[in-house]
C-alpha cells in the first residue's frame, strides 16, 4: 500500500472518535493500513501530541468492535498520531501544517500522497478546500484525495455551488464522498451475489420481478437533533442520499466488472432513468407525513411538534413514502416503493425485492399457502441476506406448502464496519462503493420538485401515530397496484394481547 | 376414500414384507386406509388367516420405520387381511377368490374396487392377467386396478408383447407401473419445487443451464442376483427405467398444472424428442463397463467375472454412462449425462443440474474460488435439495468468494416412503407418479439400439476397478464438452492418506 499522510479536520470530534479512529485501529491490526502512515488531527483545541494519543485510545476502548485489549498494539497504532491547533479560517495555520506534515513526509522519504478527511459541518467544506488550495498543501508531489460526509448540499441549487467550489481544489475523481450505507457490508454483499451468481443474474429483471421495497424505519424521534431535522425533515436526512443510494444500487444491472468507473456509469444510468416527477403531480406518487404522539414498545411519546426544539406549527415531514418508476428495459413496470420515518413502530432497514406470482396452478388453491418468492436484504439492525421459497411441509401429513426464509449468506460474524471498508477504500484510491457527482445532482434534481412541493404544501402533512408503519396513504399507495408492504408487524390490538402473536411476520396480509 | 378390495399377488413374497406392508401399515396409520378395505393374500403356501397376519405383524416389526409398538392398531389393522391358496396357472382358484371376494363385499354392502397387486416375476403377468379377465374377477361393478413392478419387458419387442397381453384385461389408464424412484419424496418435492417458485421456473432452461448430471451409484457388487443379473446388466436393471425416469422428471418443463394427462403428456414429450442414437454411433455416446478386482472401502472384491454364479467369458455390462440430448427449444444444447453401475467408489444416487458460467468478469482471476451455481438433488443415501451459490467469506480477511450450498427444503424428518406414496396414490387413482406404457415404449425404443450394439460387441467393454468411478472413458465422456462429473471424492492415493482428505468432495476438479 502506498505510503500516506492522513489528514483529519475535525479530529476532536463525536464522529471521529466514534467511527474513525476504531475504523483505522481495525485496519490496522488487519494489515491493511500503509505501513509508512501518519495521522494529522487538527482541531481548534488546544491538545498535545499525547493528550490526542490518549483521546484515541479511549475511543478504542470505548468503541472498537475489537476492543483494544492488546495494549501493545493500541501503542504501536497511536505512535502515528499527531495533533495541530487550527484555526479553519486561517491561512496561516494551513501553512503551518504543510511545513509539519513535509518535515513528516522527509523524515520518511515518501511522496506527499494526502488525504483530507472533513469530519466538520458542510458550511466549512468550501473554506477547507480553499485554504488547502491556497496554502499549498494540496499541490502534492503524490496524490491527494479529499473525504467528505454529508449533507452534500440542502437542495440542487446548494449543491451544485458545493460542488463548484470543491471542485476548483479538488477533482471529481479526487473526492470520495462517504454514504455509509454503501459501505455497509450486506450492501457490498448484494452486489456480489448478482455479480457472482448466474441463477441470481438471471433473476433480476422485470421479467421476474414485480416489485422492489426499501425501507429505512427507525423508532426514536428527533432526539438532539431538532434544530438541524427540523430544517431537513426525512426527504433530506434519509431519501435523497441513503434510499436513493440503495435504490440504484440494487437497480444496477449486472455489471461485468466492479470497476469504480462501471459502477458509477450504471448508478448514473439508473438515476437518469428514473422517471421524473412534476411538483403539480407529487401528491400521487410521495406521501408526507408527521408523526404525533403514541407509544413505543408500550411507552407513551410525544408528537414531533411538541418535541423540544420544535415549533409546535413546524409543518417538517419526519416521514415519507415514494413510488418510484425507472424507465429502461430492465425495469420498466416494477415499482421501486421507498419509506423512511421516524417514531416508527420498529427499527428496520431492509430491502425486499418481490418475484412475480407463481404460474397459477389450477389445482392450488390460495388456502394451500403458496407466498411470492421474496429475496429480503436486512441492512439493519441485524444484516441478512434470505430467499424465501414455498416447500412441502415434511412429516406424514405433508404435502401443504409453506414458505420459508433460505439464508443466502454464510454466517457473517466479525465483519468490518462500513467506515472501515470505505476508509480502507479510500486509502487505496477505489470510489466504488462512494457517492459521486453525477448521481448526488441527479438525485437532488429528482427530489427538488419533491422539496418545493412540500414548500408549497401542495402534498398534505399526514399526522400518523407515533409507534404505526406511517400513514394510511402509505399503505394505500401499494395497495393500488395490487401490493403492500412486507413484514410489517401487525398493529398492537387495544384489547389483551398474546406476546407471540404481537410480533409475528404479517406474511399473509 | 372408496371402499378397496386389496388383491395380493406374491403375498408371502419379500417385496411384500419387506416393503408393501409396511406402506400400508403407515398409509393406515395416517388415516389413508378406505374405510372399508379388505387385503386378499394370494400364494401357492398353504397358510391360513391367522398364520398370515402373524407374517404381517412380524414384518411390521421388521420394516416399519415407525415400528409396531401400538400392538392394538397393528391387530386393528391385521384384521383387514385374508389369506387363500392359489396357483398362479388354475382359473378355478380365481374363481375360488371371487367368491371370497364378492362374499366380502356383500358382507360390507360395498362396490366391488378391486386392486390387483402383482408381487410376482414378470412371467406371471400374462396369465395372471388373463385369468383375472377369464375368471370373472376383473369383470367389477366398481373399478379395477393393476399394480405391477419391473421389469416391463426385456427390450422393446417382449415389451409391447407384455403390454398387448396385459391390456386385453386391463386397460391403459387402469395399469400402475410402479418406479419406485418415482415415489421418492425428494423427486416429488422437486417437482413441486418448480412448481410452486417462479424463481425455479425462471432458472428451468437453456438458457441457464449447462448440463444435467443424473448419478446412481452403488458400491455393492452382484450379489444374490447373479443369473437374473448376468442376464439384463445395468442397462436394463437401472438406464432404462429409473434412469430415464428421472430425466424425464427433470426435463418436463413447468406443467401448468400436475394433473396425470398432464404430467404424462409432457414426459411423453421429452422421450419423443430424445436424439436417436444409431446402432453404429452408440460407442460415441455410450460407455459400458465390467468391474474388475479392487477393493471397496479398504476391503478387496473379486471382479464381476469371478463372482459366484457368473461365467468368466460374461460380457454383461456392470456400468453404464451416456450422453444424451434433447431436441427441443427448453433443453437443445444442454447434454443430460446418465451413469450408473455397480461396484463403485461410493453408493450414491443423486441429480445435479450446473448452471452456465458467471459473466466473466475482468477483475476476477479462477483462482478467487468462483464455481459454477448448482442444483444438487440428493436421492440418496440421504435425501436433500441444496443450491450451491457463491458468497463472499465473512470476517475481517474476507472478500474472498468461495461456493456454499444451501438447503432449499425444510427438515423433511419421518417422511412417508416410496411405496406408500405409490400405494397412497394407487389407491386413490392417480397415475402422476407411475410409468406410463408411452414412456415405457419409448425408452426401450431409445436403449433398443444400445441392446444391439452392445449384442453385437459394438462398443468396447471396458474393465474397471471396483472402488472407482468406473471407466475413464467416463470422464473423458464429459470431458469432450468442457465438464466433469461433480462431486466424485478424489482416488484414494497409494501412499499415506489424511482421512479428512480423502472424502473431502472434489468441488475443484
Amino acid at each position: 500500500m502506498e505510503p500516506t499522510t492522513f489528514i483529519m479536520f475535525g479530529a476532536t470530534g463525536d464522529l471521529a472518535k466514534r467511527k474513525i479512529y476504531p475504523a483505522l485501529y481495525n485496519l490496522y491490526v488487519d494489515g491493511k493500513l500503509p505501513q509508512a502512515f501518519t495521522l494529522f488531527g487538527l482541531g481548534r483545541r488546544e491538545w498535545t501530541d499525547e493528550s490526542f494519543r490518549i483521546n484515541v485510545e479511549q475511543s478504542l476502548h470505548q468503541f472498537s468492535r475489537r476492543g483494544a485489549k492488546d495494549a501493545e498494539s493500541v501503542k504501536a497504532f497511536v505512535r502515528a498520531f499527531r495533533y495541530s491547533v487550527l484555526d479553519i479560517g486561517r491561512e496561516d495555520d494551513y501553512r503551518k501544517l504543510l511545513k509539519l506534515v513535509e518535515g513528516r513526509e522527509n523524515e520518511l522519504s515518501i511522496p506527499s500522497n494526502r488525504l483530507f478527511y472533513l469530519s466538520v459541518g458542510p458550511e466549512y467544506f468550501e473554506t477547507i478546500a480553499a485554504n488547502i488550495q491556497a496554502s499549498g498543501l494540496g499541490s502534492a508531489n503524490g496524490w491527494k484525495r479529499l473525504v467528505i460526509e454529508k449533507p452534500f448540499g440542502h437542495d440542487l441549487r446548494s449543491a451544485r455551488d458545493l460542488n463548484r467550489k470543491l471542485s476548483q481544489a479538488f477533482a471529481e475523481e479526487e473526492i470520495y464522498r462517504i454514504d455509509h450505507y454503501l459501505g455497509k457490508p450486506v450492501v457490498q454483499r448484494m452486489e456480489s451475489l448478482q455479480q457472482t451468481n448466474p441463477v441470481m443474474q438471471a433473476l433480476w429483471t422485470n421479467r421476474y420481478i414485480s416489485n422492489v421495497q426499501i425501507t429505512a424505519l427507525e423508532s426514536v424521534g428527533v432526539e438532539e437533533r431538532a434544530g438541524y431535522y427540523d430544517h431537513v425533515g426525512a426527504v433530506r436526512d434519509m431519501f435523497q442520499n441513503h434510499m436513493l443510494q440503495l435504490l440504484m444500487m440494487t437497480a444496477i444491472h449486472l455489471p461485468h466488472d466492479s470497476s469504480s468507473e462501471k459502477v458509477r456509469f450504471k448508478k448514473k444510468k439508473v438515476m437518469e432513468s428514473l422517471e421524473l416527477v412534476q411538483k403539480e403531480d407529487v401528491g400521487a406518487s410521495v406521501i408526507r407525513g408527521q408523526y404525533s404522539e403514541g407509544s413505543i414498545q408500550g411507552k407513551p411519546v410525544v408528537g414531533y411538534a411538541s418535541e423540544p426544539g420544535i415549533a409546535p406549527s413546524s409543518m417538517n415531514d419526519t416521514f415519507i413514502a415514494a413510488r418510484l418508476l425507472i424507465d429502461n428495459n430492465d425495469w420498466r413496470g416494477v415499482p421501486f416503493y421507498i419509506r423512511t420515518g421516524k417514531r416508527m413502530k420498529e427499527k428496520s432497514t431492509k430491502i425486499v425485492v418481490e418475484f412475480k406470482e407463481p404460474v397459477k396452478q389450477p389445482w392450488m388453491k390460495i388456502e394451500e399457502g403458496i407466498e411470492p418468492n421474496l429475496l429480503v436484504i436486512e441492512i439493519g439492525p441485524e444484516e441478512s441476506i434470505t430467499l424465501q421459497i414455498n416447500t412441502k411441509e415434511p412429516g406424514p401429513n405433508g404435502g401443504r406448502f409453506k414458505p420459508i426464509r433460505i439464508d443466502l449468506q454464510a454466517g457473517q460474524a466479525d465483519s468490518p464496519e462500513a467506515y472501515e471498508n470505505l476508509i480502507g477504500d479510500a486509502l487505496n484510491g477505489d470510489s466504488t462503493f462512494f457517492a459521486h457527482w453525477d448521481e448526488v445532482e441527479l438525485s437532488w434534481q429528482w427530489v427538488q420538485p419533491i422539496l418545493d412541493a412540500f414548500e408549497e404544501n401542495l402534498v398534505p402533512l399526514l399526522p400518523y401515530e407515533a409507534g404505526t408503519y406511517g400513514p394510511a396513504a402509505s399503505d394505500a399507495l401499494l395497495a393500488k397496484d395490487g401490493n403492500h408492504w412486507w413484514f410489517d408487524a401487525k398493529p398492537e390490538p387495544k384489547s389483551e394481547v398474546n406476546e407471540g402473536e404481537r410480533y409475528a411476520y404479517n406474511a399473509n396480509h
